[in-house]
């Protein structure tokens, strides 16, 4: 648990929301005014943590930490949103399902964080709430029709079609991960494990393609994909040989995607999409597919601030939609 | 030329709309009050067709042949909405592109139309337009996230999400026959030519299946996809070979739009997308693939009418929308 730079005394009077990112190692926090400057920052293991009273515990202590070093009261607190690592329905603020924190079912969380802090609290699925990030803050900025694609040990998407988030009819929307393309495996996905395209492109999918070409005794086995990438564009064969392969995966998801809802803008995001060598590499490929037509690819700006960000501006929506329905 | 039965009197002050189907062959309108009943109908071959005046002529002409049946006046007429088979933009009426017609492009048929015909216009691309009638009328009454698939000789959807018709950057959400999926060519499309899915499960597509398999001199080569899928569910061996690999290319297809989407339900439509045993077989397949969700597949039950119901529909929001702007 540390506290983190940056923090500053705020005036008595100034509102203040919280923005939360639940992880499925990290919880972070963090302490803006409305018009979104980070004003506190505060995090925690999440490695420790698995009951939702505890987390909501937690979270009570980040939001102490942070108002004593901003000099500020709980009573400036206006809401709170937090971006899950699950199936979350934002309407009913209920986690549904999440593979993280030992398997959350049907959690109300919202309500735990309501009942708890005494502010109006909000819920999103973590890829969504780095979209909502990428939107307000990001590479998305003014862009109706986007896609954030988080490529990490999982693969899946937060997606923006007529300005608004798409959720889909069981809050599922953007599970890309599952994906059927040319050169994947065809088997379908057994309860609880990796999809067909994050099998192959996730991270412990590009670790078992590495393990597979890496030259016996000469390279480490359990290289990260960003180094395994990075390596391709040194020049090193067998590492070429993993990076064409993930970019040429990546390539028919991202068209793929792109033909269904026509967005012309990708921003990628996770331990492995914000690879600069995988998004080039992708992109090139993506030229070949021109028709109906090419989407950009660009790597998220925020980085693994997207949630927070995301997180702030759902809670700024959030207290003014509270306010506008209490007077 | 013909008219059609079920024409009737309608008094003189019953507003009406007229519903404009603009196919590769066929030009069909209809007249219906604001409540959507169809009171009159009209047809004629656009073989013959090529200049957007010539068309706006025959809608002239059609529009004067149902007002005729009716006994009503063209002061009657409130608005008018046409689909178009191409790259339509709803909010400036113009067409972008088409690949029938003769290939307009940038055609500003909304103008020409109402210029016209006095009245306002609105288009839709022909897909999105069926989609809008299914959700009015069809299948998809009342479904806030739904497909609508247009299987034929080229393959496309209609994509419901929030509610709302997506239409993407470049209004071409929706255009998956260009979707790679395990077992279709992985080769780019040219320019003009088909997409690797409805290269594969398109009408002609499934005709060249057909080809390859069809035992020599026993049957004609040149069968339609509907009745090769017929013939599979009464045991023909080649054709049961046709039908499971459309089968699984189509699976493929769906299930990866339901991962983008999170959509439940998809409508099948066009010639091929009727027939029940390619559904059957599809959905089948469906349930192996049930991580995170399995969607339900329905033939449309508007048919060939679910692109006038949709004209019909955006013709009465069309007037509804100019009346406010009116007063």
């Amino acid at each position: 648990m540390k506290q983190r730079a940056g923090s500053r005394t705020v005036s008595k009077e100034t509102e203040l929301v919280v923005a939360v990112d639940i992880g499925g190692t990290n919880l972070r926090l963090a302490l803006a005014d409305l018009q979104g400057n980070v004003l506190g920052r505060w995090n925690a293991s999440t490695n420790a943590t698995f009951s939702p009273n505890h987390v909501v515990r937690q979270i009570e202590q980040g939001i102490a930490s942070m108002l004593r070093q901003c000099n500020s009261s709980r009573r400036s607190i206006s809401s709170l949103a937090a971006g899950v690592p699950g199936v979350t329905n934002p309407r009913s603020g209920v986690v549904l399902a999440t593979s993280y924190l030992r398997g959350w079912k049907n959690v109300p969380f919202q309500h735990l964080l309501e009942s708890a802090l005494g502010v109006p609290a909000a819920l999103e699925n973590d890829v969504r709430m780095a979209a909502i990030g990428e939107h307000w803050k990001g590479e998305a900025r003014g862009v109706q029709d986007f896609i954030f694609l988080a490529i990490g040990t999982g693969i899946a998407a937060g997606i923006f079609a007529n300005g608004k988030l798409v959720h889909g009819v069981n809050f599922a929307a953007g599970e890309v991960g599952y994906m059927y393309v040319p050169g994947g495996t065809e088997e379908p996905a057994s309860p609880g494990e990796p999809g067909s395209l994050e099998g192959a492109i996730g991270g412990d999918g590009v670790r078992q393609q590495w393990a597979k070409v890496c030259p016996a005794d000469a390279l480490p086995e359990n290289l990260p994909a960003t180094e395994i990438f990075a390596r391709a564009t040194a020049g090193d064969p067998p590492a070429k040989n993993v990076l064409d392969r993930s970019a040429q995966l990546l390539a028919y998801a991202v068209y793929n995607i792109s033909l269904v809802l026509n967005s012309s803008l990708f921003v990628l995001g996770g331990g492995i999409g914000v690879s600069e060598p995988l998004r080039a590499a992708t992109e090139r490929i993506l030229t070949r597919y021109s028709e109906p037509s090419a989407p950009r690819l660009v790597i998220s700006s925020l980085g693994t601030d997207a949630q927070i960000m995301g997180a702030i501006r759902l809670a700024i929506t959030t207290a003014n939609a509270h306010r506008k329905r209490s007077v």
